[in-house]
């Protein structure tokens, strides 16, 4: 597919072609996905995710500088699922990013919500994939939102950041279990504020506290982003991260994971189409909605002729 | 089943008992939605949302007190998709509303975050279903989060308010047109507080200003829930809407498309399931996985075969 090879040729417009092609799931997509997926493998993808405020955005441009020293061609993911309450944050922290912009080797992304959130995170899933296969070392996916669904889109990463910070409240106490879990590592940001040692230290304490015994235990960095310091140290983490997870196999693991969840996703969303389309094809919707409205039958007795029509035993 | 004759007698514990059944799609859950369906239809569902903060909790409160006083069954969801960094709001919340626990012919429950998203909207879906068939005559859908997936919970429902408040910030400018589009109507809470004549009066233009043009128009009104006013007016709302709804065959047709995409969820689930076990059971997902780690195929060539493989041509 010539727009793949233009991709992966460095040329940028047609990179971002791909991404949108993937994103929306057109019918080309399958194809480019198919050609792509023999070169990935060889990106480290790093998940940021923290309470809003906690400055993930400054944290991440300073990441993606730093790693430019070492002439690493870097991609950010910001996944945005905007409240349609609150909206439009992303905008603002994007344009601090603009120089980055600039950098023929740094590629941004913004991703907004669109339609269900399990198509946002399928969406960040596919443009990671394009990225990886593309050549970029480095890809970061970070959450600009809060809540579940962003933790699950960074479960998708191999290193996953929470950023942390001091005078939120509640801090530590407010955050849940689930939270501790998923941190590869953690990082106060805004340390010279009152209070950063007391979040590191408690957040020390609970995942000295975590029953799971690991064998990589998540260390808790400082950091003041906007005045890069604690950015080499966290750039050394993530680095030490990988080398872990390879070494002790688990990148393999954690992958292989994830192409099983992935390859029965695939599978699930092509039946549903595929029936979606048969029984309105034949006609049998329609008698079928008729019957569910006049009760005469219910959902449930319904799929099991639907499934003994279209399944083979 | 017994326990569906039960909740259906107002035995209040066999109420609980089978929406946690079908809640957590127990075995025995398909066999009671089954029954169930029979007896659904007749409740009208009213979905609440809004930005935190603009008081729907206690709006829900008087409106459930304000048609208890017809001696209406009435039951509320109060869906939490608990941010894993803030959590926890909807305990207070509730406590308010204990008093009416103390009813015979009120039912609250409240639904967290379990797992994925998506599992919450269709528990939230099946909850609503079993109360419906259990009598109740209105059953309110309070989403107390903010976000993308508040909204998709409430668009299950016949009747969707959207609660502004005063003084939120950018108020009206923040909110996306896609909120304009749900609501069948809008009430400004807190409509004691300064700037509430204004926010009624920009949704009013912002309605107006909507190119869809719709048959019902949506009505904007005023209240202060604490002081229990504004709040016959808006069950007022509520019937008339309904009444709409009947009248003009929207409800039907609303239904049936809720249907069809139920229908099609349900068949394709199960198919799901049944690939999984079976590619494992068969220990070709090993044999698969092992391929794929070794970029021997990708997962889109793969799927094929294993569609190939399961259904019906």
């Amino acid at each position: 597919m010539e727009l793949v090879q233009r991709a992966r040729q460095g040329d940028r417009r047609a990179l971002a072609r791909l991404i949108t092609l993937v994103e929306n799931e057109a019918p080309e997509a399958v194809e480019a996905l198919q050609e792509l997926y023999l070169f990935t493998g060889k990106a480290q993808v790093i998940g940021i995710t923290g309470p809003p405020g906690s400055g993930k955005s400054t944290l991440t441009d300073k990441l993606v500088k730093e790693l430019r020293k070492e002439k690493k061609k870097v991609a950010v993911i910001a996944v945005d699922p905007t409240s349609p309450f609150t909206g439009g944050a992303i905008l603002g922290d994007r344009i601090r990013m603009s120089d980055l912009n600039l950098d023929e080797d740094v590629y941004i992304r913004s991703m907004g919500t669109r339609g269900s959130l399990g198509g946002l995170s399928a969406a960040t899933s596919a443009a990671t994939k394009v990225l990886d296969a593309c050549d970029f070392d480095y890809v970061f996916i970070e959450t600009v939102g809060v809540g579940q669904s962003e933790v699950d889109i960074v479960k998708a990463a191999d290193t996953t950041i929470v950023v942390m910070v001091p005078g939120l409240g509640d801090d530590i106490q407010a955050i849940k279990a689930g939270i501790l879990e998923i941190g590869d590592f953690f990082v106060v940001n805004k340390a010279d504020r009152d209070g950063a040692n007391r979040v590191a230290l408690e957040l020390r304490m609970m995942l000295d506290l975590n029953e799971q015994k690991l064998v990589w235990q998540p260390p808790v960095l400082m950091s003041v982003a906007n005045q890069n310091q604690g950015i080499a140290e966290i750039v050394a983490g993530i680095k030490d991260h990988f080398t872990y997870l390879k070494e002790s196999g688990e990148l393999a693991i954690k992958r292989r994971e994830r192409l099983e969840k992935e390859l029965l996703e695939i599978v699930s969303k092509k039946i549903y189409r595929q029936i979606a389309d048969k029984v309105q094809r034949e006609g049998k919707l329609k008698q079928y909605l008729d019957s569910l409205m006049k009760k005469e039958t219910d959902p449930y007795t319904l799929v099991k002729v639907i499934l003994q029509d279209v399944i083979k035993t």
